[in-house]
């Protein structure tokens, strides 16, 4: 793969950030490829582990002959990190985030000064860990990764989206364009309304004091361990997510309450047929998940197999 | 392992079913394993994998001379069964069932006949695919399976407690001994409720005629997904569960809304503290549950090692 940048910045090092500096990295995309981070530490352990070849010392330095900056922030520092890179970066530097609500940053890019292309991206892609150790090169390979591009109709704006484009297609993501509202409501779906609901099972579960934590740990295989991972997510993040699309998410939670109280009434009332009706969907549409390469199709999403809770059938 | 039954009768040779009957195969525990189902095609599916050695030629006859039998059918139907069972079987026959609620069990078998030995029986194991082709025989290693004996005290019953007991530690299981209500209660915490939710999830996300179906499979990989697993579970079966735990699921969901609001409200007005504390349970009830063995450590699940819907980074 041809080289896409001389000189990429990297602005947060942690899941999302170290991943796509390894999977560059892997591809030969940058000819530099350098981190920043608020947090030290952090920067100092990406810089151990290699995914970065140098810490930036300091953000003005950093984004000297950047010609591609990374905001891999929590998204509620987003906006006042573009503003401030868009004042400051290389005239013509491409600018994407990777967040996981795009009408706040779009918002955000067009107050920016436009010396700078900003892409907003993002690339629906992660696990429950964080931090500079947990991303793996092979993150995005493919998921989909989504851009808002903003309303700018000159050709440098829309090379700029074709070589974003061309970055995350490198590093295996499928691109899909669309804008910001939109993307906010589509995840506030898939995305921001599971997790609302996983944090909500787990903060209940600790909540009824005539079951003992010790035994929703115990019994948590039947069902209420798959809860836990994305539960498990960055708490930062998810707080800002929530913060920053908060229509979207309010929209789709109330469609969510409708559906429970649906089946509520109906478990109330003894309405099998309701039950059975609603509980049928479930099957068609992880076949239909299975089907498009977003999901395993071994049992327990195979977590019998790779992490090994269990082990297999006639191995002892 | 010494043989612990000389012929049992598996009642509804499904995923539980299949399961223990593989199980019992693979320790020896039993002269000879006979099935029967109400469904002729699963019966002869049954038989022609090797998990039965015969099948049944109707349940009166499964039942001559078992002195084992397990009924793993969907709770609705297990009243019934027990009655016939207990009317019909050998004399001191011990007969268990599998299913996920254990009070109307108990109520069915304490109005059945005391010329068997009824000890209900919850393994709380499983995978979201049903049928005899679904079971194996590691199914029940490193869970719990929960028993709730019958008020009885004599000591042919507590014989066959024990019996029951050596049975599911022989296939790898760890048992407990709890009431049958306190049992519904806590199981409708760690997994009736999460099926629940789960089912809403998916029953919503497809009712919401903003964001496509196409898209919610799109995207799914952002959280979607993961609830996708357990509401792709057994229609009938979970039907029958929330028909027969009705106060517990009830109560359980009362819980759930509770702290919903909280978090609604949360985000309504903006107040990202409460939303943060909730968020911040998460990691460390998901770390108890791998630290008992419960749940494997690997990110996503270890689906990307296992099932593989990505390659490995640096496979290709």
């Amino acid at each position: 793969m041809a080289r896409l940048f001389d000189r990429a910045l990297i602005v947060g090092v942690g899941l999302i950030g170290s991943s796509l500096a390894r999977a560059m990295r892997e591809r030969g995309l940058a000819g530099a490829i350098i981190g920043w981070d608020l947090d030290d530490g952090v920067l100092a352990r990406a810089r151990a582990l290699g995914v970065i070849d140098e810490g930036a010392g300091g953000l003005a330095e950093g984004l000297h002959k950047a010609d591609l900056v990374v905001v891999a922030t929590p998204v509620g520092a987003t906006g006042a990190l573009l503003a401030d890179i868009a004042a400051r970066a290389a005239p013509g530097a491409i600018v994407i985030d990777v967040g996981s609500v795009k009408g706040v940053v779009a918002d955000a890019a067009l107050a920016a000064s436009d010396r700078v292309r900003i892409v907003p991206c993002h690339p629906v892609a992660g696990t429950e860990q964080s931090g500079p150790d947990a991303g793996f090169a092979a993150l995005f390979r493919e998921r989909w990764c989504i851009l808002t591009p903003l309303d700018r109709a000159d050709a440098s704006y829309r090379a700029a989206v074709e070589t974003v484009s061309a970055l995350w297609r490198a590093v295996g993501a499928k691109v899909e364009i669309m804008d910001a509202a939109h993307h906010d409501l589509a995840l506030a779906v898939t995305s921001h309304l599971p997790h609302l609901i996983a944090f909500t099972l787990v903060g209940a579960a600790d909540d009824i004091e005539s079951v003992a934590e010790a035994e929703v740990v115990k019994y948590s295989a039947g069902g209420f361990r798959d809860f836990t991972r994305i539960a498990a997510s960055d708490p930062i993040m998810w707080r800002d997510v929530f913060l920053h699309n908060r229509e979207a998410v309010l929209e789709a939670l109330g469609r969510f309450t409708e559906e429970l109280f649906l089946l509520q009434r109906a478990i109330r009332w003894g309405d099998g047929e309701t039950l059975e009706k609603v509980f049928r969907r479930g099957r068609e549409l992880r076949r239909a998940i299975v089907a498009a390469g977003q999901e395993t199709a071994a049992p327990n999403f195979g977590r019998n197999e790779g992490g090994a809770t269990v082990p297999r059938a006639g191995s002892d």
